[in-house]
């Protein structure tokens, strides 16, 4: 793929300082930019780095004004982050898509599937399996008897989704995840091992939900484990059973939501984050990284530590147990002068 | 599926209370039940929910004294919860299981395989595996070579089980667990990369094991990884190398037992807990959510935190730790007043 | 396969005490070793088996000097550990290694495969894949475009490689592993959900790489995710978009990297550490399991806690910690003694 400065330009709406009939051909990162691509500069303490970049353009702010001297050609935009997203954007789509259905594949003959779609091969889909239209499923996915799979869904290679769930439109499923396996339900016993609590509920993605690789969302015990409008699930997450994540919340890898807990909207939580079962987590609620969260979480909240506080708070806390020792060492002082006292 | 209340509290071995022929076709929860549906009442919270549930029948327990108007048919029976995991039991049990071997497959001529099994499509059974008799592997599973899986095992799809393990009878595995894979052991070289140890042992997985998505259990380096019977693994957990666990323990989310550690029976471990290698963990010992266990524990203890300490002392020492920046304020008032006080 | 023990000890360059003739026909462990095994003691901490071990011989230092009766033949060597190592790689070398094209499997017609190579029944190799010599790809296993294979790398079944990912020589990726997911990266909106940032980059893992079971190591946003030469990660790891790992960096399980940050050469990193996004970790870093790292850290710390400090540091600071309850009550114990000297 190659473009034109000048092309590049036009496309994202931007104006052209320098040469605008060089090529372009791939897209880079400014500290590591090669002749011949494109990179951009919007977080400010990447700037020093356009004064030595190879690369042959950079998108840059409408008011972005050089300390020294630039080698590279500039296209000026209200917003280079968003310039760039768009422009990776088109970049994908540029490359040829997967289409068809590769043999073998397993397609049960009461499934329905929708048009435009790939299915690869080594793909197993069940019975009474809907498929929606422009659909994408990889190599080595299962999809289990009854679900339900919305538009413009991409499921990568080796997916697992156990019957009756529900999967919106516009979801992306990255490989390995595991939607719908049993919730992890089990009732003690008199005498030797526990009793399984059969789980036939099911899990519901919505629409525009993103699910990273190796995550797991389990089917809820009765009812539906409920993963709202636009979440964003990082990697290796385990969302347990009867949990709601609220429209447009995103976690970061290896957090987990245990039993019956409900998070609220536009939440922010960090990596390694605990919330215990039978919780409610209010709207855009920020949880630190490895923070373990065991109470009601009001909205708004910004919280950090194992067990949570407010913030500043652990920060201010933080700085004290630092400093643990001389305190300690201030008490011994203060008995010891306090007992010289009483002594006089 | 349909049936009548009435039919329901005969298996169940209750009583009816309201319109027994009400007719009954899926399963619910209390605080969003549907007409037509049935649930129960267990845990005191949910109280509140039966005056106002829409659900048409309400499982309850024979000591239960409604305190407002009811407007749903009420099974009264001993054990609300017991007679619910029941009756989600005979529900799954009615719907069709999976049966025959599905192609394309690939069995080994060398495989001996044990009747009324179901062998998924893509499914790879490799030389020398026996496998017992009822037992479902669905699609995309891969048993490696000399693997013995009991009677009545349920391996969902995507699982893999590395050469010469062994897995008990009435086991559960489900899709991304990983069976067998190497542990992690690398002895230092005095120059250049870590030499890999060649970890020629197993893994043994006892009967009535159940065992998460997406969780690992290593190979010994040599003998075997034991998970004892009864041990019900959540997702995304991890168990090293020569690991133990003992009869009947359970383990949350995210947790990982480091090498050659060995864990009693009995023990509940909470979700993101790390336990260190070659220790020892006690027989029904109660671990919180991500603590950090760095040394031997005694049998029956109450643990949490990072090191762990005891459950109640460590609550005691949070509770102190929030308050810090209250104290150390003190001890600056007090080495003020004490310079003071020496001055005078 | 069955040795002598004096085959053994020629193997290894050893010398033989007692019965040489004693035929060999597995590895054991010391402390549950059988007759017709072999075993090694190397850590001190096991010295105590050797007495009563079962085994038929076991291998020890040039230096040892039994105390108390001996039934085992011993096998002296420089290094017992060492010499264990090479046993176990022989043993291995011994068994039948996989071999050949399986089928059913799919091998895009533009994919280059080299010689002495095994591709699993069940695998799916895309586009302009290049795969050199001597290579194991096991059933399941999902190539995408463009991606390269160096020689000597086995691929366990089941794990997911997507397009443009290079993997070198002499790697081993286990079972569950998955290479080249996306990133986790999302731009804020105005309004409703986050916009996806597509990752355009790719994933490189140098030479003698080991990537556990169920680990993840994200695409690039632009650029490359880097695992450089020798680095081993454990199972379920996280390696975030745009990270880099230095050379023979060792990460145990549950542990992740968030989006860009550098870890550098020779570190040792505990289960279940978390290092935040954008930061610089040195060479030979020690960092303690469950750590969490929120700031840069110089070359050779040995750091541990969440927000991490100095190792030691930490260890007297969790000391004092759980002594807060008798602090507390010292320093109400010397407020209460001011007030009343006060009023003296």
């Amino acid at each position: 793929m190659e473009f034109k400065v000048n092309d590049i330009a036009m496309i994202l709406n931007g104006t052209v300082e320098g040469d605008g009939e060089i090529i372009i051909h791939n897209i880079s990162k400014i500290d590591d930019g090669v002749p011949g691509t494109l990179t951009f500069l919007s977080n400010p303490a990447y700037i020093k780095y356009i004064y030595s970049t190879r690369a042959s353009a950079v998108i840059v702010s409408t008011d972005f004004v050089p300390e020294g001297a630039l080698s590279c050609t500039l296209i000026r935009v209200n917003d280079p982050y968003t310039a760039l997203a768009e422009l990776l954007k088109m970049y994908q789509q540029l490359k040829p898509a997967r289409s068809g259905i590769e043999q073998p594949s397993f397609v049960s003959s009461s499934a329905r599937i929708g048009e435009d779609i790939y299915i690869g091969a080594f793909a197993y889909i069940s019975d009474s399996v809907i498929i929606g239209n422009n659909v994408s499923i990889y190599p080595h996915v299962f999809i289990g008897d009854n679900v339900f799979i919305g538009d413009n869904t991409t499921i990568y290679a080796g997916v697992k989704i156990y019957a009756d769930c529900k999967i919106g439109s516009d979801c992306i499923l990255h490989s390995g995840a595991v939607i719908g396996a049993d919730g992890f339900g089990f009732a003690p016993n008199a005498e030797g091992p526990f009793s399984k609590i059969v789980q036939v509920g099911n899990v519901i993605l919505e629409d525009m939900v993103e699910v990273g690789a190796n995550t797991c969302v389990d089917r809820a015990t009765m009812g539906s484990t409920i993963v709202h409008r636009g979440v964003k699930l990082d990697n290796l997450i385990q969302i347990a059973h009867n949990v709601e994540i609220g429209e447009n919340t995103v976690m970061a890898g290896h957090s987990g939501v245990a039993g019956s807990s409900k998070v609220g909207r536009n939440c922010m939580i960090g990596a390694q984050v605990g919330i215990s079962g039978h919780l409610k987590v209010g709207d855009n609620v920020k949880i630190g990284g490895q923070a373990g969260v065991m109470s009601n979480i009001a909205d708004n909240s910004t919280i950090i530590g194992s067990p949570v506080q407010d913030h500043k708070d652990f920060m201010r806390c933080m700085a004290i147990f630092r400093r643990l020792p001389q305190m300690s060492g201030d008490i011994s002082d203060l008995k010891k002068w306090m007992k010289q006292s009483e002594q006089k």
